[in-house]
């Protein structure tokens, strides 16, 4: 938020809260609904609610499609539904359908039933599809022509049917069986003869999108073909919507985003949750409380040789560094696991090469680790048997912890678990526990030489 | 990579590796350049050098511009200039940029002296700007005209240049100084009558993109207000080039990605490296070395307390899960953090208030986690003051975690630092170190109630 927006918001908080409610509105009136959604994510439950009830319906349709899911449902909440029903109306069926979805059911019966026949059958359609899939983010709004139609037809559909249908750049193609063959863009369509016949100039090379494919795999092939815009089609291939590289730009970043901020155990909803810090805790405690019960189990293995350690108490200080390190070469392999799993770089018909190449990274730095800690025990205890017992246990816990980094996330992928969600606990726990098992059995083997 | 591509692949290798070129070619021969790319990703060095030369020129240069710069860089390493000079000439001028941005400078002055005059100068153009700003992203290919045309006279203006302008969505519109006034969707062309003049259809509500804009920010721009081309003008408001959102969405999943790598301490390249091992232990290693002297100083404290240790041996099986918990939850509070700052969900002109969320649950966690540590170490050992000392330095490590997980990283953008590089490393160590000294502290206090 820059500095003006910023002082924006503080007027309009005051604006507000001091009920000038016709101020308030008028600091909105020049602003991108995008901005005001900005502003709304900004403001107290009370406050988004009693803003909104004062935008006039226009504005209030193009800023809700814009806000947070979290600052929908405060709004939604007490909304009423003559309101929402006016709101979906104006709303593209996608984002209607998206609105509707955290709709009690029964709501949803009265406002679909409030508004045109034709509008509410296909967003009762669009609701019947998974949220993730290509039936989840797809649009009803749409052009196609017949394949036989002529340049000049199309443009004549186009004229007629184009006017509410904002950002469209392709028109599809589809033979008698109402199936798409082809598709047009715009440019081609003014490039075109007007005699041309649509099946010769269209371009058949953007396959149509099965409507249950996975929201990420549909961004995937967005991204490596470069697609703006694109055809959904059901089992038997006939059109049923639309998919524009915009919503397709939203989905790449929520699922990263969500990656992330999984593997360091909270949850993507977190940004939109501003103050509510039992919402924030609820995500994070499970997360800590498993980690912690992870540490004790650490401890417990410390106390189950509390004789090696009695014995020789300068081993105690080699404890964090083999735990710490364990954990970061763990991170770093999990990460790049995740990742490439995420953008496909790791193939899963050739996991041989990409687990190979983890464990020769992993010996190097094991290596590497290995010989510095190892100079660093016996430069400073003086005690050449500690140094070699510290640096083979510590190259030990790295190889143990970059493969363990490496097939966690491919076992929980093939075992159909989300491998962003799973690894990060996992991982650093499991280190924890490996790390400090393989020091305390290396320590006793070597206690008679440690103990001069 | 599906089960088919992976077989290709495999034949592919034994083609090349049997030199039996012809084929290799004819297995590429129905694929779109962004599967050829892929396929190129999984071949050795010579493998790819080898297959490359024999690609003939329209495949070669749209293979090239969708790999990688690690691939790029191993194929131009030894690429006859001449056909250099013929693949830059089949570009667009923005993927022409990038190819040549990473070739040395008398390699470029020679490519550029051979093809045609009118292109070699817009990339030159290009080349002069910052890779990550607007300029660096733009491409030259683009139409504009004046605001006093005819929706007839831009048809036609399409009509004659906008042949090879593939994914044209919009023509700029501009005033005699050649400035920027609005854009015109060919959806609007089309739906307008030829008589309009252009300036009373066009759109104004997307400004230009100023030409030095860092692309983070570009991204941004086009995500939040749905954009899908927008002009890119120099301090003067003159138009100098075009963004489509296509280059967008690489940009968009670059940035995170890079940002999630480099939290982790690695790097975005090292997806690329394949089988390089010494080239992904070079980004690894120096930050698990600075790493590894923090665990040092983390035992080194150990060490300064050893006297209060070997007292309470206890003591010691609660040093993981201090450090452990530190670290994760260091790892919530930065991560949620890095991406705040990255969407703009954190408001660097209102930091009290995210400041003020952090330590508020910040404190709750620091509650649960040392209520459930305590009571777990009573249970265990029997010894309520070792209770008691072990819930009050975790819950006090907690708050420190949280806090330091907060403005480590804002710290680091305030400075122009970037704060996913510095967050990880920085954070985690710090954690393990305070969150000993607070452990170690705590513990000296109450030690004669611990040994009883």
């Amino acid at each position: 938020m820059t500095k003006e927006r910023s002082d924006t918001l503080s007027l309009l908080k005051a604006d507000l809260n001091k009920n000038r409610l016709a101020e308030a509105v008028q600091l909105l009136a020049d602003l991108h609904p995008a901005d005001i959604a900005d502003l709304f994510e900004a403001l107290d439950e009370h406050e988004k609610k009693k803003l909104f009830r004062e935008l006039d319906i226009d504005t209030a349709s193009e800023v809700i499609a814009e806000l947070s899911e979290f600052s929908q449902d405060q709004i939604l909440a007490d909304l009423p539904h003559q309101r929402l029903g006016e709101i979906v109306d104006e709303l593209d069926s996608d984002d209607a359908a998206d609105l509707l979805a955290s709709v009690p059911k029964e709501v949803v019966e009265e406002v679909l039933a409030s508004i045109d026949v034709e509008d509410s059958r296909e967003v009762r359609r669009l609701l019947a599809y998974d949220e993730e899939t290509a039936g989840g983010i797809m649009q009803a709004e749409l052009l196609a022509v017949p394949q036989e139609a002529t340049i000049a037809d199309t443009i004549k559909h186009v004229r007629e049917h184009g006017k509410d249908l904002e950002g469209l750049a392709n028109i599809f193609v589809i033979n008698s069986r109402k199936q798409v063959v082809g598709q047009l863009s715009l440019r081609r369509l003014i490039l075109s003869d007007p005699g041309d016949i649509v099946a010769e100039v269209m371009d058949t090379s953007v396959r149509p999108i099965p409507v249950d494919m996975d929201q990420e795999d549909v961004a995937r092939i967005f991204q490596k073909y470069d697609i703006i815009s694109a055809a959904v089609v059901d089992s038997d291939d006939n059109l049923v919507g639309r998919i524009t590289i915009d919503d397709i730009l939203d989905i790449v970043e929520e699922e990263i985003s969500e990656d992330v901020l999984r593997m360091a155990g909270t949850h993507e909803d977190e940004l939109n949750y501003g103050d509510q810090i039992w919402k924030i805790s609820r995500y994070r405690l499970p997360w800590l409380i498993t980690n912690l019960f992870g540490g004790l189990l650490t401890g417990y293995l410390l106390w189950l040789f509390k004789v090696t350690l009695a014995d020789a108490i300068v081993l105690i200080t080699f404890v964090p560094v083999i735990t710490a390190m364990g954990g970061n070469v763990g991170i770093q392999s999990s990460t790049i696991t995740v990742r490439g799993l995420a953008t496909g770089d790791i193939d899963l018909h050739r996991l041989g090469r990409t687990i190979f190449k983890e464990v020769r990274v992993g010996l190097l730095m094991a290596l590497a680790c290995g010989l510095t800690i190892g100079i660093a025990a016996e430069l400073w205890h003086h005690n050449p048997a500690l140094g070699f017992t510290v640096g083979c246990a510590m190259a030990g816990a790295i190889v143990v912890a970059s493969l363990m980094g490496t097939l966690v996330p491919i076992g929980f992928k093939q075992l159909g678990i989300d491998p962003a969600v799973a690894s990060g606990p996992f991982v650093t726990t499991a280190n924890d526990i490996t790390g400090i098992l393989i020091y305390l059995s290396t320590s006793t083997a070597f206690l008679k030489y440690i103990v001069r």
